[in-house]
């Protein structure tokens, strides 16, 4: 596979195994695209698919899922504590291999524009591809719901990039949107102190100052009497984690604290991991062009 | 590609552009195998040809080898600076990812039966393929080169494995074997003393008391004004790329000297590079099965 693009699809059920299994399996059949993972949270009442394809096995991916999900899943009956606003609530595309950011964008219009027609959802454009500043963050487009969706769209403002001007009746509207791998990144301390991490947290992420791709927040881990600096890296080639790391290595130190461990959670890029490498080996250049494994990957 | 073996073929051509040529389309038009790289080396007269894929991949790429080599290839008339014994002179097979030792082993003594069989080549397995002690060193088994061998042949301790007692009239023998993957790193200092880069080399590597799977050399980089550690890491997974680095350094800084920069000259398995972000980043488990393309490539 020569363009790897990855999609990670939260849809509105994550109860109901078999409703979810139907889906998963429709997902599973359509050609061209690899479901990776699928994991569910029955208290959000959502699921996330990860999957991956070139551009035209997530195009056969995504339709697979609304096809499946717009029938099975009923925002006017779901109560969870995610917040949502459709069935399929959001489509994030992300470039990992040999497809641009742009290439993503584009792909994202199609989807959009397919998905409007064709399913009767309004979609909006959100991230890298939004058709205004004020619809780049998913919080923003989301506010008011399912439930406030029929009103908001009367405002201009909310007018949607595809699609009708009024939501789906059972299945309310989609967010769809490139953007850059998100790395969820946590750093454990030898402390039981949770200022410390909330410290650190504060010194690392954009809004207190650090880092402009770091989100983060201090995190008690009660069971192993230790605290965490819980990570989310929205951009890992601008602010990648070996930095961050060091980082809070530094801050850390300066209160008498070791970094006892850290931990991926989910997926990352092998970019992520080989920047590191080049970094503490001091390569020269940056190695994967020269992982046999990536080579497999180019035709 | 569930099973990845790598396959580094060195064949006893190394000036001919159209000889190289047509033995590369060879194997290039074999089912299942991917050929990645070909180097050639003229004052060796020799050719190195890294190919992957799984074992009946392997099978037909080196059988697709041999039909042109053995045809195309006259050791008689073979002159390079590189110590040679056969057309083919040796097909090590290296496990990468989902194969494992044994499985190389096994066919190892697969392809040397065949090989033997097929083209009346005598065949020695070597290292970890090897029937006896004293034929895991190929320097040893090639000692002789192919106009030694008739002679040593007759020796029962060089009774080959597979294959007549007598080597073929043009194409000599071959040495088949499993070998851990093999990664050439160096490491550049910041001086123009070699004499730094000799000591360096002493204490890191295997016969000077150094890393077990470790072999180095001081090397002058002229053109660049400093000096290098060159490394042949025969094991990274039990002698790791960043234990070998933090070494180097510590010995460099013991000399006033600091570490410029470092290369991996080829290909390497990603596990190396990972297995160093594990280290540096304190990773609590191997970061492997969570990187998004590896993922892709265990179907």
């Amino acid at each position: 596979m020569k363009n790897v693009i990855e999609c990670v699809p939260n849809i509105s059920e994550g109860a109901d195994a078999r409703r979810i299994a139907e889906i998963v399996e429709a997902v599973r059949s359509a050609p061209g695209v690899r479901l990776l993972d699928v994991s569910s949270d029955a208290a959000h009442n959502r699921s996330v698919l990860t999957m991956v394809g070139d551009a035209a096995g997530i195009r056969a991916g995504i339709e697979a899922l609304f096809i499946a999900a717009v029938s099975r899943i009923d925002l006017t009956r779901h109560k969870g504590e995610h917040p949502r606003m459709g069935a399929v609530d959001v489509v994030p595309l992300i470039p990992i291999r040999g497809a641009t950011m742009d290439e993503c964008v584009a792909l994202s219009r199609e989807i959009g524009a397919a998905i409007g027609e064709r399913f009767g959802v309004p979609v909006y454009l959100y991230e890298e591809s939004a058709s205004a500043e004020g619809r780049r963050n998913l919080a923003e487009i989301r506010k008011g719901e399912f439930e406030g969706f029929a009103k908001k769209m009367q405002e201009p403002a909310w007018k949607p990039d595809f699609g009708p001007a009024a939501p789906h009746a059972t299945a309310g509207v989609v967010a769809v949107g490139a953007r850059a791998p998100l790395i969820a990144y946590n750093i454990n301390l030898g402390t039981r102190d949770l200022a410390v991490a909330d410290r650190i947290a504060r010194a690392i992420r954009h809004i207190g100052g650090g880092f402009r791709y770091v989100k983060a927040m201090g995190v008690e881990l009660a069971e192993r009497g230790q605290v965490q600096v819980s990570i989310n890296m929205t951009n890992y080639k601008k602010s990648p984690l070996h930095r961050v790391f060091e980082c809070v290595r530094s801050e850390a130190e300066r209160h008498g604290v070791a970094i006892v461990g850290s931990e991926i959670v989910g997926l990352t890029p092998a970019d992520a991991l080989f920047a590191a490498a080049e970094h503490y080996l001091r390569l020269e250049s940056p190695p994967g062009n020269q992982v046999l494994e990536m080579r497999l990957l180019e035709e």
